[in-house]
C-alpha cells in the first residue's frame, strides 16, 4: 500500500497513465515472457500482478490466491475481473470475487487461476527450468506468440482503465471507507490479520469484541 | 413442461419477451445474486436454468447434467449453448450437447459446467455459508462486479432469442415431432423413464419392444 | 512433411486457399462432427489437425501432444494458437507453445487442450460408442449446433490465415532455416528423435557432440 505512488510514477512514465492498471497491463503486452513462482499468500493487487504476468506456477501446500476487493463495495482496480473472467469463466469468476475468499493453489489450478499447483520443493527448479527452455528459443517466438494469444484473451486498455476508475471512484466512498477503517482496527495488513483474513472480511458487520 | 405457459407470461412481464431464454437472461443480468445448490438431475430447461444462476454447486454422488435436445434435431433453447461453449470451450460443449448424453458431477466439474462438486453432506451448508457471506458484502460490488464480468461472458440477448427461435422452429418440425412422440411412448418423462434417459435416447431409432 | 504439398492441393479446392490453416478450418466449420481418437504423439500440424476436429479423447498411458514452432522461432500456422488460447485460456496456451514442450494426456486433459484422457484399452470402444450415438441423432442437430457453437468459439478466418500468413514468413528466415537444419542434424523427424524431441529441441543451441 505504501507503494502505491511508486508504482503510478512508474506506470505514468511506461503507459502514459498513472495507474496499476495500466502498468499491469503493460506487462501482459510486453516482449518479455512472464513466469510467476508463488509460495505465499497473493492477494488484491498482489494476485492481479501475478495475472499480469503470462505464466503462473504455485506451491501446492502453501499458495493462497484472493480477490476480496468486494469485501469492501469495491470491484477489482488492476484487472482481476479482465483476467479471472477469461481464464475461468462467468461463473467461478464471479464466485471467487464476490466470496472475497481465500482459494488455495490446487483449487486454483482447478479453476484455471493458474498454470499448475506443483509441490513446494520441486516448484523452483521447474519454474527456473521452464524459464531457461523459452529463453533459450528465438525473441521472435515470444513476441509473435504473445501478439497473437494477447489478441484473443488480453482485453483492451480501455477495460483496464474502465475496472481502475470504477475502483477509484468507489473507494472514496464513505461505505468503503468505513469498512477499510473497519478492517484496519480488526488487523488488516498485520501479519496476524492476514493469516486470518476471510474470517476478519466476513466480520466487518458484526460489533468488534472489545 | 406444463408450466411453460406460466414461464412465457412471467417473461413477458420481466423482458417484454415471451421465452425462456430471455427469462433466464434476465436472471444472468439481474442485480440478485444466484446460487444454485444442485442435488439431483438437470437437463434441458432445467440444466439451462441453473447455467442462468451466478454460480452451480452440486453433489458429487447424486448430481446428473444434460443436455439432450440434440437428440430430437434441436439446438437448446434456454441458452445452454451460449453458457456452455463459454464456460468449457467448442470440444466439450460439442460434446456434451450433441452427445445428449448424462454427466455426472465430478466430471462436470472437469469440464467447467458448474463451480464445483461437493459431498452431499457437505453441500447445502456450503451453499447457505456462502450465500450469506456474499450478502454481507455491500450490494453495490454485486451489482459492478456482475457488470464487468457480464460484459466479457454474458452473451447479449440476440444470441439467446436466436437459440430461441431455432429450438421453437425445430421444435414444429415432423421429424422432432415424432422423435419425442417416440421418446413419449418409451417413458420420456415418466420418473423410470427420466432414470434412463441416456439409452431411451439412444434407442429412439430402434424398433420399440413390444 | 512429404504430404503438404497434397494438403496444400486439397484445401485449395475446398477452400479456395492452398493453406493448412484454412484447409482445417473447413473441417471445424463443416457439417461432419468429428472425433479425434490419439493413442500416440501428435505435435506440430498433427496437433493442429486434431485440434481441428470437434472433439479429442486421448488414450491416457501413451498419448503426447506438443506445438514446438516456438523453439524454430515461428508461431503455429495451422490454427493452435486460435484454438488453444480459446480452450485453455491465455496463461495456459502461452506456456504451452512457448515452452515447445511435450504434454502427457492426463496434463493435456486438465488444461482442456482435450475433452478427456481415457484408459487406452477402453478408448476406441468409447469414441466408436460415441460416434454411433451421435450418429443416431438428426443431422440437422449437428448442423445447428455446431454453427451456434462455432459462431462463439471458432475464429474468423482471417485469424487462420494471418497465422498461416506468419508461419509461412517466418520459416524462410535464416535463422529459422539454420535452427531447422540443426534439429534435422540431431534426429528430428526421426524416430529416435521424435521420441526425445523435448530434449532435441531445448538443446538445438548447445554444440552438438560429435
Amino acid at each position: 500500500m505504501t507503494r502505491i505512488v511508486e508504482y503510478r510514477h512508474e506506470s505514468a512514465t511506461l503507459t502514459g497513465e498513472a495507474s496499476i492498471a495500466s502498468l499491469f497491463r503493460h506487462l501482459c503486452a510486453s516482449r518479455l515472457v512472464t513466469i510467476a513462482q508463488i509460495e505465499g499468500r497473493v492477494r488484491a493487487a498482489g494476485s492481479e500482478f501475478v495475472l499480469a504476468c503470462d505464466m503462473r506456477f504455485a506451491a501446492q501446500e502453501t499458495a493462497i490466491f484472493g480477490q476480496f476487493e468486494p469485501a469492501f463495495g469495491q470491484v477489482p482496480g488492476g484487472g482481476a475481473a479482465q483476467h479471472l473472467t477469461r481464464l475461468m469463466g462467468r461463473a467461478r469468476a464471479l464466485e471467487v470475487m464476490l466470496s472475497a475468499d481465500d482459494y488455495d493453489a490446487v483449487l486454483a489450478e482447478r479453476y484455471g487461476w493458474i498454470n499448475r499447483a506443483l509441490p513446494a520443493a520441486k516448484l523452483s527448479e521447474f519454474a527456473t527450468a521452464l524459464a531457461h527452455r523459452i529463453a533459450g528459443f528465438p525473441a521472435v517466438a515470444h513476441v509473435t506468440v504473445k501478439e497473437r494469444v494477447n489478441a484473443i484473451a488480453l482485453a483492451p486498455s480501455e477495460h483496464f482503465r474502465r475496472d481502475s476508475d470504477l475502483f477509484g471512484e468507489s473507494v472514496r466512498q464513505p461505505d468503503a471507507q468505513g469498512r477499510i477503517q473497519s478492517a484496519i482496527q480488526r488487523g488488516f495488513q498485520t501479519r496476524e490479520g492476514e493469516l486470518a483474513l476471510p474470517s476478519l472480511l466476513g466480520d466487518l458487520d458484526s460489533p468488534r469484541a472489545a
